[in-house]
């Protein structure tokens, strides 16, 4: 296509294009933007090498002109002007995210990439903002999807901008080094089934932190288990002996990090819930710990109903707490995994689960529940004249024109309705009532006077250069849930959310400017 | 959870972890198994850089050991062995994809990213293996996914992946350049949009290709118009000189290459349909392109009913054909892209469409009906003891012991049934009673007396090294054909296709083993 155009010799051809998307993701009634930081480093790497300019010679048919590889071979995207959201904003469907300026050519070209980083970052920090809000700020989240997401840098993909949507760590070590993003993980069960017997353990010894004695961890931790097994009421006979050998050695491993699985030999039986031997064996190597001057940090259930599981855990943790006067016992932390989407969270809420952090893989990074979100890529303007793309949908019709975008807020300093205008209009002002018109239902419009008007685009790329310094992914964070505060309650709830007033609010001036451009260009059809 | 391994001594254990999954995808009886070539690759450039163990320093506990890190350092894949089924092998639930032998630590080290690599490549292949079935051989199948991938190098593994699966190419130049693969793509609705009128036509002569004379493409495709819109009944009115304008261009670009998209102008009108415009200025270039000595390619549709497009474009072709006996002219391309998934195929093909390319993006590189294959790493044995991960779940139950695995063929040449063996058992005999058993229900067994006895697995890395040069992605895009032959048609086909059997058969003696094991480690609980 490049070469089409370069061959019709529009090479001085100016664009404007519109990066947006039609519908929020997952039933909601917002969406947040991520993935600019990567635009701008595309932006700044943009080339073509030399062995691309190869590979295209023996790809493209043998009639492109040479002349059109030297034309390649210059290509920057000094000439480019990226106006954009700020990064980690709530936005809303048809508020273009990005819009692009620049020779027509190039834009064209940045199109597929443009839309990639911003359409897979944007669905995810979307799905782990909805996770955090279905959470509450007080759980923990954990992003642990690499096995599961699209390739190793999917999986990159997905823990960055999971951290950025509101999740506190990963399981991606190399995320955690690249981004500098919390890395948390637990064991696996295979840790525990490695470990047939007490023979299996090699080391049994620790220092005591007090007084720097070597203390035996195998026999304090099977003292331990028989007056817990009582407090408890779960019999020693029920606790798997190679289970108790497989925490005691991670104990010793990490005596101050001391968080284990507790559903390896989660057999169902009669009246009996599972996690017994699980329960029973880490509280006894958490005694032995804390008579060594060590704190636990907790467990981890990988299957059940862990609403229930989590609940008898709490209790077995306040006991120990009490007859044994550790006030830090019963705040042991319980952390839950297997399969955990929104609605699990929410479905656990209502059973008040006593869960404080959530370690969550295929459903976060795959966002099962609506897997892309359709961002697409639609021309505006060519050298200072509007283009529209007419449909039989109207949903698919695009806004003409170079345009701006304002959000308008109310008295309660919440978010009221995104506006979009013709550039070359003033903007709305704090104050003074503005008519904000449905694109197309003519008598959908309201009047607003807003006490805050926020212009929503800045130029992040222009002359070559990103023109200010990035945000770090800590600022981004932050930015989401800033952002998701201007937003009314309701807008975020996961039933039935109320919707952001229209899709998009248009200006008067554009309204006008969009109706008499879709007559104009609409054939008039003949009835038969 | 290695510093534990490693702390509790275990450096020298040895391990048996088999990579499985338990359902197949997409409501399927069958998954194509991919990424075993990637898996190779890992395993050959395995190591810890130091900048990994530097930022392992700062992320682990201050009590790790350096000697850790030290052990770290040279830590290599050397001791390793990975059996594997054939890359590109049809597989079932259950049966290990690959089975992993070596140090415990180090297999375990291992774990996340083989998943990684194996997870989404076998579920793209499997995806676009089923579109390849749903649209027949007959019909062109383009991978168009970029967009809407897990972030660029998602996408890569998507181009890849489905074309092992049997597409026949992809939009993504890159993916083209790193892997060989076939690219392809058209010009977008926004080139068209770029033309207004004719004047935006900066270039209209192109070459004759047997006199070598410039002729202008402008004139003759004007010229054409009017006899065309005669035939077509179409209106020259109804037809975008915009629209004709870019096409002309296009077309003298890509002479030998000209395929157009003709639904931008696509408002429908009454009783009209669609596509008016487009299909008579595309007919219009294409006879001006024929005057020339050229032949164009076709048309791609990117909206409306694909299935009563493709007719109607179909009947235009032909009508052009017949009246300027132009054979080929017939047989032009129709190409439809627009949200296809597998659904849309079948639907398509029950409305006897005339579609001979589909270009197919976001279902298919997000695999939206299923994002996720549940491709799991289970301890299996350790130093030569079975280990057996029992759940009150019977489908979570591990099978214990290392285990080789064989496709047995009836007397029609299909396969019948895959069967797991303990790998110290003797190899089913061709023309020998097998007893093949349901892992789980002692009454579901059956006979079989093989024709053919094909072993599953081969060891492809041992030593440090891949065992065999690696199949090119064309000799993996056959295995997959050639494999999902020996499948009988019930069990490939969309609407409740025929299980395979049971989810995998095991040999009388892996039965026993099994359930003796299973006995010894559930622990006996009382009724209450």
């Amino acid at each position: 296509m490049a070469y089409a155009y370069w061959k019709s010799g529009r090479v001085k051809d100016v664009a404007v294009f519109d990066l947006f998307f039609r519908q929020n993701p997952f039933g909601g009634e917002f969406t947040i933007f991520a993935g600019l930081g990567e635009c701008l480093k595309f932006l700044q790497n943009f080339h073509y090498s030399d062995s691309d300019i190869e590979y295209l010679k023996t790809t493209l048919p043998a009639s492109i002109e040479d002349e059109f590889f030297v034309f390649l071979k210059h290509l920057t995207t000094n000439d480019v002007t990226v106006y954009a959201l700020e990064e980690g904003s709530v936005t809303f469907p048809r508020v273009p995210l990005l819009r692009v300026e620049g020779p027509l050519i190039v834009v064209q070209i940045l199109e597929t990439t443009l839309l990639t980083l911003v359409n897979y970052a944007s669905l995810m920090a979307t799905n782990a903002a909805r996770y955090r809000l279905a959470a509450g700020k007080d759980v923990r989240l954990l992003e642990f999807g690499l096995r599961r997401a699209q390739g190793p840098d999917g999986g990159l993909s997905a823990s960055k901008y999971s951290y950025i949507g509101g999740f506190d760590g990963t399981s991606n070590v190399l995320a955690g080094k690249m981004f500098h993003i919390p890395v948390k993980g637990t064991h696996a069960h295979a840790y525990i089934t490695s470990f047939s017997n007490f023979s299996d353990l090699q080391t049994k010894m620790l220092l005591d932190r007090i007084t720097g004695d070597e203390k035996d961890m195998l026999q304090l931790s099977l003292h331990w288990r028989v007056p817990l097994s009582g407090l408890l009421d779960i019999l020693t006979d029920e606790a798997s002996d190679g289970e108790l050998a497989a925490l005691i050695s991670f104990a010793i491993a990490f005596p101050d990090g001391f968080i284990a699985l507790v559903d390896t030999y989660d057999v169902k039986r009669s009246s009996l819930i599972g996690c017994r031997s699980g329960l029973l064996n880490f509280c006894a190597v958490a005694m032995a710990l804390n008579d060594l001057g060590y704190r636990a940090i907790g467990i981890r259930i990988d299957s059940g109903d862990l609403a229930y599981l989590s609940n008898k855990a709490r209790e077995v943790f306040v006991k120990i707490s009490h007859k044994y006067n550790l006030p830090w016992f019963a705040e042991l932390q319980i952390m839950a995994s297997n399969d955990i989407n929104e609605e699990t969270i929410l479905s656990l809420n209502e059973q008040n689960h006593k869960i404080d952090c959530f370690a969550i893989g295929t459903h976060l990074v795959t966002c099962q529940r609506q897997p892309a979100l359709g961002c697409v890529f639609k021309l505006v303007e060519i050298n200072g004249t509007p283009r529209i793309k007419l449909s039989q949908d109207v949903v698919k019709i695009t806004m003409p024109g170079r345009k701006d975008a304002y959000r308008l807020y109310g008295a309660d300093g919440h978010a009221l309705i995104d506006l979009l205008q013709r550039a070359v209009e003033n903007p709305p002002e704090v104050g003074a009532r503005v008519l904000c018109r449905h694109p197309f239902q003519e008598s959908k419009r309201a009047y607003v006077i807003p006490t805050r008007v926020e212009p929503l685009y800045k130029a992040y790329w222009s002359g070559g250069k990103v023109r200010d310094p990035l945000p770090s992914l800590e600022e981004v964070r932050l930015r989401v849930q800033s952002s998701l505060q201007t937003l009314r309650q309701d807008h975020k709830r996961n039933l039935n959310p109320t919707p952001y007033k229209v899709q998009v609010a248009v200006s008067d001036d554009l309204y006008n400017f969009i109706h008499d451009l879709w007559l104009e260009n609409a054939p008039i059809g003949e009835l038969s």
